[in-house]
């Protein structure tokens, strides 16, 4: 073998920020393959806000990535050789490729061959990849929605909470998203046909905004920031409400922040309030990529991307993840 | 109809304590049944916590008590006269009676007739009335137990955390209880058979004490507190944890306080918190109570009560349930 890789690893933690300097490109050779592994040229990388997580030396539910070590992503990639008779060359895969040229992987790192499904191999790290399948586990699953519900969404223009909204539709729900602009806003009426939308910078009261255009109150509150929004959505549930907690990227982490107390909320709204990692869904990941592949062929789920070209581009595209400032899911093409 | 009637009115709301004066005893004149009613003769009235939230002006689950009504109370009664064909003479109901001697009701205030199976009348009230159907539907329906889990419950020598603990045991679950004195704790190892009890006035930290006697973690927690004993358990929780808020009496009501944020343990430990409402269980009472009174029978659900000579010690007997000096299901013997 005498390809050469590049890798982008990580050197140091954030402290608190992620910026630039945690990672570090280095190049090395690429060693030959042992028996059950298998080669795979990256193609696409997918930037996501959990890598936040990842790279603190604080484990969650997943251990932190080790320092030199290449950062942790999930990607797309084509098979260029392989001692797995189960993955064969030039076969294409989606799974744990990190950030690199070309990863050395078993079959414990790949969620799934991509099917040859004639859909764009980028939308496999999108609304048919991690996004896509957190989005329908965390509303499908744990919200429950029926027809008519009202359904409301955090990073609304987001490439989970996109993928949340435009699912709540396909089960006859209306939909109210939050975004953080009014470009964004615009994305959310017209391309992911939300019925309403609030660029929470521009009201003073995200609470009293929602009286007034959801006056019958909220069912299903797909939640990925945390803090004065989920507050203030709170405020608003229905008896019944089923809540999800997918993320919490509008909060610091450490120290713990203090907020409002929902006991009294849950209790007399009878509200449930769950956390969602996708992580636990990976057993059903294929068959929920067959519906979400489905509704995409059928025009019915749309993927919108942001790609920055080049491996290097990556800790840049997470900082600018992390800021909100991309539209659409943030991808690497390496 | 000649009897006079005795009730014990609301004359004021609480402002924030409740106090012997928010209440007045009058006496009336029973008037004549029309069509569908029947009197009930008011032998036992179960005293709640949830009272303390119906005698505020601040709607919730159920409409305030209007000031000059009788106090919205659960009760035993015997019926004594009836214009209703399914409910007749000397036949025992359970249902919302009220702080009164007599109470005119139809069927729509009555949750059950008490069949004739020998369990004492008062246990209706106890471990096979609104406390055991709380713990019941709050445990068995919201915390789904698992052989081998680790249960811990809030006020765990109370009415409903007793009966929350003696369930679990049933289940084959370890029970872990925290209470606020000796002599609770001595009750809830000896009668309710908690494998483990804090009092926790005694101890500096109840999170590092759990550390200590169940480093396995929290699967199911049954709070009926909220506050800082909610806090150190949440810190507790096992992945997959199921939590119930069944009361927040450990809580201000107003303002609503702070306390920490749990939006990230939810999502690391993808734990469930549900809000519960033993109303929302009426239309299953009597199949729970025929699992409870069974358990009953068997010896392996007891009923400890502390009862109160008269329907005026009915404030006085509130003040002491929220003070939580009471042992035991707090009733009042008409």
């Amino acid at each position: 073998m005498s390809l050469i890789n590049t890798k982008i690893v990580l050197k140091k933690r954030p402290n608190p920020s992620v910026t630039e300097d945690l990672f570090e490109k280095i190049t090395d050779d690429i060693r030959d393959l042992v028996a059950d592994e298998f080669l795979v040229e990256v193609i696409y990388l997918s930037i996501d806000p959990a890598m936040r997580g990842w790279i603190s030396s604080v484990g969650n539910y997943s251990e932190p990535v080790p320092l030199n070590d290449p950062m942790r992503s999930f990607g797309v990639g084509k098979i260029i050789s392989s001692k797995n008779n189960e993955f064969l060359e030039n076969e294409f895969v989606v799974g744990w490729l990190g950030w690199q040229k070309y990863s050395i992987v078993t079959s414990k790192s790949i969620q799934m061959k991509i099917p040859s499904n004639e859909v764009p191999l980028s939308a496999n790290l999108g609304v048919l990849g991690l996004n896509g399948i957190t989005a329908y586990a965390g509303l499908v699953d744990k919200c429950c929605p029926k027809e008519d519900d009202t359904v409301i969404v955090t990073t609304a223009a987001g490439s989970v909470g996109s993928a949340v909204g435009q699912i709540a539709k396909i089960y006859g729900c209306k939909t109210i998203g939050l975004t953080s602009s009014n470009e964004k806003k615009l994305i959310c009426i017209n391309d992911f046909k939300y019925d309403e939308v609030i660029n929470y910078k521009e009201v003073n009261d995200i609470s009293s905004e929602l009286k007034k255009i959801v006056p019958g109150g909220i069912d299903c509150f797909f939640d990925n920031v945390g803090g004065i929004q989920f507050d203030q959505i709170m405020e608003n549930l229905n008896v019944g409400a089923r809540v999800v907690i997918c993320g919490t990227i509008g909060m610091p982490s450490y120290p713990i922040p203090s907020g409002p107390r929902i006991n009294r909320t849950l209790l007399i709204k009878r509200a449930k309030i769950e956390g969602l990692l996708v992580l636990d869904y990976f057993d059903r990941y294929s068959k929920i990529y067959e519906k979400l592949s489905r509704w995409f062929k059928e025009g019915k789920l749309i993927n919108k991307e942001d790609i920055s070209e080049g491996l290097e581009t990556a800790p840049q595209s997470l900082i600018r993840l992390l800021e909100g400032t991309n539209l659409g899911k943030q991808l690497v093409k390496v």
